[in-house]
C-alpha cells in the first residue's frame, strides 16, 4: 500500500482479499468438481451439443451477470471475511455454471463440426498454470518456462518435419490466421527488399510498375487472401492456383501459371499450397509443387494447419512428402494436435528468415548488454508483444503422453471420416461429393422428396437441415458450398466419436429433414 | 471408433484413457492445491521473483521432460488402470512443479517490472473454463457465452468511454499490437478505399503519388511503426508527432504538422495517440488533439492499452478527457484491469468501422441463411479466425467484486507510482527522470562512487545493476533508455506490494550497486 490515506488503506484490504490464495483454493477446487462433472456429461452426451439461445437474449444475460451478482457479495465492511469468502465461492461457482451451461459441448461425441478439436482435457489444466501465474513471454525473462516449452516443442516437431534444429526454426502464434500472415510478411520482406522500411508502393515502381502477386491454392483459408489485404499487396493480386479433380494444386498449371507472371513482369512474393485445404481436406502435392518453386525461385509457404499433425502418424505421413522443402509453413496444436486454442506454430526451414518479419526498437524490453539472450526473446518475431504461454498445454500432454497419443489421434480420426464416408455412400439418401482424404467430409442429404429439386432448393434445405439439427442440441455440423449450392460438412475431430454416432448423426438429418419436407 | 481393426481399436482405448473425466478431476485436484500453495508463497515473497536459468540449459531441461517423464508411465496393457492414472497424475505434478519453479513470480510484491499485472487469481480460473471446454468463438455457434460474456463487456466499456453502445463496438483480440494493427488497417481501408482489393501501389498513384503518412506518438509503442511496416505504408513514413517537455504530443506542432503534410500532397492515414506512451508513462492532451484531427479531418487512433483503465477511477479519469471524440482506441484488459494475457479490446466509436478491416468469403463459416447473427460472428472482424474465450476472466471478475475493485487497482498501484517517486527524489544516490502520471516510473541510481563518471558509464551501470537485481531474484525490474542513456524502469502493477518493499526495493539496488562498483 502506498501511503497512509484512509481511502487506499480500503482500496488495498478489498484488493488483498480478492487476491487470497485461500480464496483462489477454494474457487479452484469448486471450478475442477464443475468441470469433470461437465466433461463427465459430455462424453456421455448428457445434454445438448450446442446449447442454442440467440445472441441478443444470451449477450442481455450475460450483461445482467455484471450487476447482479455482485449485488449479492457485500463489501467487507458489512460481513466477516470468512462468510464473504464462502458467499464469494458460491457466487463464483453460479458463474461458472453459467458459462458452462451456455456453451458448445465439444467433448460430445455427437460433435461434428469444425476443424477445432474436443481438446484433451487435461491440455487445458497446464494452459490454467500459465493464465494464473501470467508469464508472458515476450521476452524470456518474463516467461521462462513458457518459453522453454516453447523452444522444446519447437524443435521436437522440426525433427518430425525432417529439418535440421541448428538451422530451422520457429515460433509460436496466436492461431494460423497470424502465422500466415507473418509468412506473407516474411516472404514480402525477402522479396521486395525494402518494402517493410519503404512501404510496398516505391518498391514496385522501382521494380518496373506491375503489381506484385501471391500465388495461394484456390480452396485455401480465407486468411490468406486475407494476409495480401493487410500487407498492401491488394486481395486482387491473389492469384489462385489451379486444382485437379480432387481439389489438389496441380504443379503442371501451378509452372505454367509462374512463368507466364515472371514474363509479365510481376513480383511473385509466394505460392501458398495447403496440407490440408478447408473445403475437403485435400492435400496438395508438395513434392511436385517443391519442384516447381525450386526451379522458379519463388518462396514456397505451406498452410500445413490442420494436416500437419499427419506427420506424427505412420499410417497418413506420406500425405505430407515434401513438405521439408517448404520455406515456410504453418502448423496448428489447436487442430490435430487436439490442445485447446490457440497454439499454432509458425516455422523456417532457415531460423534467420524469422527475423524478417518485423523489426523495431523497444529499449525497455530487450536488453542491449545481453545480445545473446536475443534469440530467446520472441518478440521479436511475433506479431503479439505480449504473449500467453500458449505452447504449454502441448508440451504438458507431450511430456505425459508421448508421441503415440497424437499417433492414435490423427489415425482414430482419419478413419472415423473413412467410415463416415462409406456409411454416406451406401445410403441412398446421402451424397458424399468427395472422398476423403482425412477426417474432413462433405456430403449433401438429399431425400427422396428432394430427388426432382432444382440445386437452388437443394442447397436451401441443406441450410435448414443444419440450422433445425444444431438448435435442436442433437448433433453439431457445419455449412459449405460445392458449385455453388451449399452442402454440409463434418470433421470428425473428437476422437470419442464412434462409428455407432455415425449411424445416429445420419438418423437424426433423416429425422429433421423429414420435419422439414 | 470407427472399425473393428485391432490397432484402431487399442488406439481408441489409449484415447479413452487420456480422456476419463476421473483422471482431469485427480490432476485438476492437485493443480489446484500446487497453485494455491505457489501463490501463497509468492505473494509472502518466499522464493526469488524472477527463476534465473540460461535459457539454452532450460530449452535442454524442457525437451529432457518431453522425454523423460512419459517412459515412466507404462502402457495400458502393463497395468491396471487404477495404478497407471495414480502414477500419471504424480507425473502431472511433477510437470506442474517444474513449470511453477522455473516461472518468474508476478504474484511477488518486489515485482515491480514490464506492463503485465500480477492477475487477480480467480481471472485464470474463469480462463480455464474456456481451456478446458474449448469455445473457439469465430461465430458466436462455436462459444456462444464467450462471445456473449465478450459482447457485454463491449457494452459496458464502451458506456463507460461515454459511447452510445447503439452505435459504438468492438472486438477482443489477443493483445494491443493485433488491436492496434487491426486499427491503422481500418484507417487505411476508410483513407486509402481501395487499398484491401488493390493494394496500395496504384492507390497512392492515382492519389498524386505521394506517399501515405502515419503520424504517431514519437514515444509510442513499437507495434504502431510495425503496423506501418505490415499494411505497405511503410516505416519509413512514420511522421513522430512532436513531443511537450513532460513527453506529451503537442497539439499545436500536430496541427502544424499536419498541415505540412497536406500541404505536401500526402495522404494521412490517422493520427495515433497514447494514453499512455510506454517509456514514462505519459498520456496525450487528447481533449487538444481531438480537436485538431477533427479540424484537419484525419482518423484519431488512440493507443490505450496502459491507461484506458484510468476510466474507471474517480481520482484519475481526468487524464483520459477526451477520449471520447477518438475514432477507435485499443485498452488492454491484461494490463491495468489484472487480468492474465491475453485479453485486448479495440473500440470503434461507429461500430460499422469494425467490418473495414478485413473482408472474406469462408461459407463453411459464416452461414448465408441467417444474416441477422453476422454481427455475432467475431471472425468477420479479428485478425484471428479461431480465437480464445479471451474476455471470461474480466466478465467473471467484474461480475464477482464489480467495478470497485478495479477503480481499486488504479488508485492504490497509481498511488505507488507516486510514492516510489517521492522516495527517488529524497533519496541523494537515485534520480528520477520524470514525475509520474501513473504507475510507471523512470530512474537511475548514482551511487557516490559515480557521481563524476560520464554519461556512458552511468548507463552500462544501470544495465549490469539490473542483471545483478533479477538474476539475483530479490527483485525485477526493467532497463530503458532516456536521452541515449540506459536508465531503470518500475511499473507498479502488482497491487500487493507496498511503500515497505519500494524501501527495500531502494536497499536492494544500493546493495547490489555496492558489489558492482
Amino acid at each position: 500500500m502506498a501511503s497512509s490515506d484512509p481511502e487506499l488503506e480500503q482500496a488495498a484490504s478489498r484488493i488483498r482479499r480478492a487476491y487470497q490464495p485461500e480464496l483462489f483454493r477454494a474457487a479452484g477446487d469448486r471450478l475442477i468438481d464443475q468441470l469433470a462433472s461437465h466433461l463427465d456429461r459430455s462424453e456421455q452426451s448428457q445434454g445438448s451439443v450446442l446449447n442454442w439461445t440467440d445472441p441478443r437474449q444470451l449477450t442481455a444475460q450475460a450483461l445482467d451477470s455484471l450487476n447482479a451478482f455482485r449485488a449479492a457479495w457485500k463489501s467487507p465492511a458489512e460481513e466477516s471475511p470468512a462468510v464473504g469468502d464462502a458467499r464469494c465461492v458460491e457466487q463464483f461457482a453460479r458463474l461458472v455454471e453459467l458459462a458452462l451451461a451456455n456453451g458448445i459441448n465439444l467433448h460430445d461425441p455427437r460433435y461434428v463440426g469444425h476443424q477445432v478439436p474436443a481438446p484433451v482435457p487435461l491440455a487445458g489444466l497446464f494452459d490454467c498454470i500459465g493464465a494464473v501465474t501470467n508469464n508472458p513471454m515476450a521476452i524470456f525473462e518474463m516467461g521462462p518456462w513458457a518459453s522453454a516449452a516453447e523452444q522444446a516443442m519447437i524443435r521436437t516437431l522440426t525433427g518430425h518435419i525432417g529439418w535440421d534444429s541448428a538451422n530451422s526454426g520457429g515460433i509460436v502464434t496466436h492461431g494460423a490466421s497470424i502465422a500466415n500472415l507473418t509468412a506473407i510478411l516474411v516472404a514480402r520482406n525477402v522479396k521486395l527488399g525494402q518494402s517493410w522500411e519503404q512501404g510496398i508502393a516505391p518498391e514496385l515502381q522501382s521494380a518496373g510498375g506491375q503489381p506484385a502477386k501471391l500465388v495461394v491454392q484456390a480452396d485455401a483459408h480465407y486468411c490468406l487472401a486475407r494476409a495480401a489485404g493487410i500487407t498492401g499487396i491488394g486481395t486482387n493480386h491473389v492469384v489462385p492456383a489451379v486444382l485437379d479433380s480432387r481439389r489438389r494444386m496441380d504443379p503442371q498449371r501451378l509452372d505454367d501459371s509462374l512463368t507466364d507472371l515472371k514474363r509479365r513482369g510481376h513480383p511473385i512474393i509466394a505460392v501458398a499450397a495447403s496440407s490440408c485445404a478447408t473445403p475437403i481436406g485435400a492435400f496438395d502435392p508438395l513434392v511436385e509443387i517443391a519442384d516447381v518453386c525450386r526451379r522458379q525461385e519463388v518462396w514456397l509457404h505451406v498452410d500445413a494447419a490442420h494436416g500437419g499433425a499427419a506427420l506424427l502418424s505412420k499410417k497418413h505421413r506420406h500425405l505430407l512428402a515434401g513438405l521439408d522443402q517448404a520455406d515456410s509453413l504453418t502448423w496448428d496444436a489447436h487442430k490435430m494436435l487436439f490442445v485447446p486454442a490457440l497454439c499454432a506454430f509458425l516455422f523456417y526451414k532457415n531460423k534467420q528468415h524469422g527475423f524478417e518479419a518485423f523489426r523495431q526498437s523497444a529499449p525497455y524490453l530487450f536488453d542491449p548488454s545481453t545480445p545473446g539472450l536475443a534469440e530467446f526473446d520472441g518478440g521479436l518475431r511475433t506479431l503479439e508483444c505480449t504473449k500467453r504461454g500458449a505452447a504449454l498445454g502441448l508440451w504438458g500432454v507431450w511430456s505425459l503422453f508421448g508421441p503415440q497419443l497424437f499417433e492414435d489421434l490423427v489415425d482414430v480420426t482419419f478413419a472415423l471420416g473413412r467410415t463416415l464416408y462409406e456409411k454416406l455412400a451406401a445410403a441412398d439418401d446421402f451424397v458424399p461429393l468427395h472422398e476423403p482424404q482425412c477426417n474432413i467430409v462433405v456430403f449433401r442429404h438429399i431425400p427422396a422428396k428432394l430427388r426432382d429439386a432444382t440445386p437452388a432448393e437443394v442447397g436451401a434445405f441443406q441450410l435448414r437441415l443444419r440450422r433445425s439439427v444444431i438448435e435442436s442440441g442433437d448433433s453439431y455440423l457445419v455449412p459449405t458450398a460445392q458449385n455453388g449450392v451449399a452442402a454440409l460438412r463434418c470433421t470428425l475431430i473428437n476422437p470419442l466419436t464412434t462409428a455407432d454416432h455415425l449411424d445416429n448423426l445420419l438418423a437424426t438429418l433423416r429425422h429433421h429433414g423429414e420435419r422439414l419436407t
